[in-house]
């Protein structure tokens, strides 16, 4: 009985993980860490790391520990809560919010504050309304079609980087390719790379200055691509934790995914192969592949002790609010009793775990993270 | 300008919804709830309505007013919540998890609790280990196929008629047709309402126990059909809130989803005729319909003060984590600028308030809820 822990059982010793809870591998984060940060100083760029992914002050501490000292966040909110957690070097990579100009205003006369622009009435109203030094980026749009300047507009870049209020200062273009979030292999992601960074160094040499940094990192770039020729900053997030997806995109291996879903099992089905668990759309998020013409919401693994084994056993066909659905083989359902534990790694770990409370580590400590209020 | 308020501009008057915000129309719950209650009662059935959409005492008073002071949660958590909230008589509709005996032995010494069988494990596990008066209900697969027991297993039905622990008593039958979550109308609900009543009504006779009673309920049987002959107890959720979801399926009119998420609008690209708003994946959950083949994340409504406009006037075509991507038509695009606010209908009210952390009331008065801890 390889798939569920041998002493969890239904009449056996006491449990102490009772409902759904996202154990998360400091090893494997701090593994995942590392071999980033490798690869950044390899091309002599610097990290900034995306916490929307983790969102957890004690995760962004193990980040720290590695001498990572900015971070990007995706929220005024998240900006926030890391700058009261000593974070003093903070990037919003999400396009300014005119109805939050007060509380970056707060932001930026408490910590060193970056915002991001991405057009001319996003920085006519920064420059009207927030009266606090900052930096910003202009964001290039390089073919994810999201939001972003095209590097072609000459005119726009130039009233961008010409139309500051004297507190505020341009301090690079960012780019964040999301159009790499498909299966690929390194060729792919190399033309992808190719074409986005002769679109940023276009318009830095439109705006020649040469003190501009050029930011750039989606998790599938930064995974796949050792060489950054030209990028000055590196943002990937979701690598610290990875998940079903960026496996399946290429990104990285299964053994790599540093979180994982303990779910008890609630019914079991072996007339149809189905295992139900305690644990739905409202625990993962709602995200699914396409395998084989396979819906997966999340790959069944098995526990040992608190750890998992990354091999995976079978995959979770679907989910409603708080159920999950697996399908599996005969000998894993038969192995199987309600109130076993099993565990799923996420599709979509940056949604999984923004719907947590707090994370487990594999000790049992609680790990704390920001939540909205 | 129909789809913004005229009066929330980057530089007019102070505006204090600032992120994406989910408001609640009391009117219209008090609406949806009264319609429902109206129905159960013509057919002589209780309302026993599902808290897992709202989860909410505030609105959970607002159904205490109309009468109503029985409930259904889907988890033990919420249980513990209600019941804090004076809720005495719940039910848990969700497969009995062994391993939180303990907290259901505490809940069932504070209220009237009532628990979902779906198997002769948990039965036996309830039997020896909650030590406390509960009430059970055996649930009953009548075409979901994601838990309960077939009609036609007469030995394992008697076995959990039969098998109750003195303290427990086996109090109904209970079924959720979640195969109606698809586009329907009234003569297709009634055929799957008579199919399955028709296995609800073979259990009870195979039980032999008159006092038995049977609970139904899902929000587009309730809502499309108006005779329930049989049912004792209705048990729909969605209802009290409605969404784009149950409008494509044919349960609600657009008028009656009570609940609007107000997003900031960040980014304008008139040239591919698309409005970036504040508010994604973590705001409203990541469920889409498809509609002339086109994603549809939710439907765009024009606000005025703190209420809004049913009539669709675009749609959300994507969402990334914290980004709402809007596809319309020029005429609307034109008409907005950054930092106007848009109202946002849900495609899943249940998930998408389930994320909230609190909603706010049209008078901008806080709604508290749930939230897991």
């Amino acid at each position: 009985m390889l798939w569920h822990r041998p002493d969890i059982g239904m009449n056996e010793q006491k449990v102490d993980i009772k409902t759904p809870t996202l154990l998360v591998d400091e090893r494997k984060v701090r593994h995942n860490l590392r071999t980033m940060l490798a690869k950044a100083r390899h091309n002599g760029s610097s990290l900034r790391p995306h916490f929307k992914t983790h969102q957890s002050a004690t995760v962004a501490q193990w980040i720290r520990d590695e001498g990572i000292d900015k971070a990007t966040v995706s929220s005024v909110g998240m900006a926030k809560y890391f700058a009261d957690a000593g974070w003093e070097d903070l990037l919003i990579a999400f396009p300014y919010n005119p109805l939050e100009y007060e509380e970056m205003t707060e932001l930026a006369n408490k910590c060193k504050l970056s915002v991001t622009i991405v057009s001319k009435e996003a920085l006519d109203h920064l420059n009207a309304h927030v009266d606090a030094e900052l930096d910003y980026y202009i964001k290039v749009d390089v073919g994810t079609h999201r939001t972003g300047i095209s590097s072609t507009d000459v005119e726009l870049i130039n009233h961008l980087a010409t139309s500051a209020n004297p507190k505020h200062r341009l301090k690079g273009i960012l780019a964040h390719a999301g159009h790499t979030y498909k299966p690929l292999d390194a060729h792919a992601a190399r033309v992808m790379f190719d074409h986005a960074i002769e679109q940023l160094m276009e318009v830095k040499q439109a705006i020649g200055q040469e003190e501009l940094i050029i930011s750039y990192g989606d998790t599938p770039s930064c995974s796949l691509l050792d060489e950054f020729p030209g990028i000055d900053e590196l943002r990937p997030g979701n690598f610290v934790f990875y998940d079903v997806m960026q496996h399946y995109f290429g990104s990285c291996t299964l053994a790599e995914i540093a979180v994982c879903m303990v779910c008890p099992v609630v019914a079991i089905h072996p007339e149809r192969c189905e295992v139900v668990v305690y644990g739905g759309g409202v625990h993962f998020a709602k995200e699914s592949i396409s395998e084989l013409g396979e819906n997966v919401f999340g790959k069944v693994v098995a526990l040992s002790g608190r750890s998992w084994d990354s091999f995976p056993l079978a995959r979770v066909d679907r989910l409603s609010q708080e159920h999950g659905i697996i399908k599996a083989s005969e000998e894993f359902v038969q192995a199987l009793k309600i109130g076993d534990l099993v565990g799923i790694l996420p599709v979509h770990s940056c949604l999984t775990a923004d719907i947590q409370p707090h994370y487990q580590a594999l000790d049992g400590t609680i790990i704390e993270k920001w939540n909205k209020s």
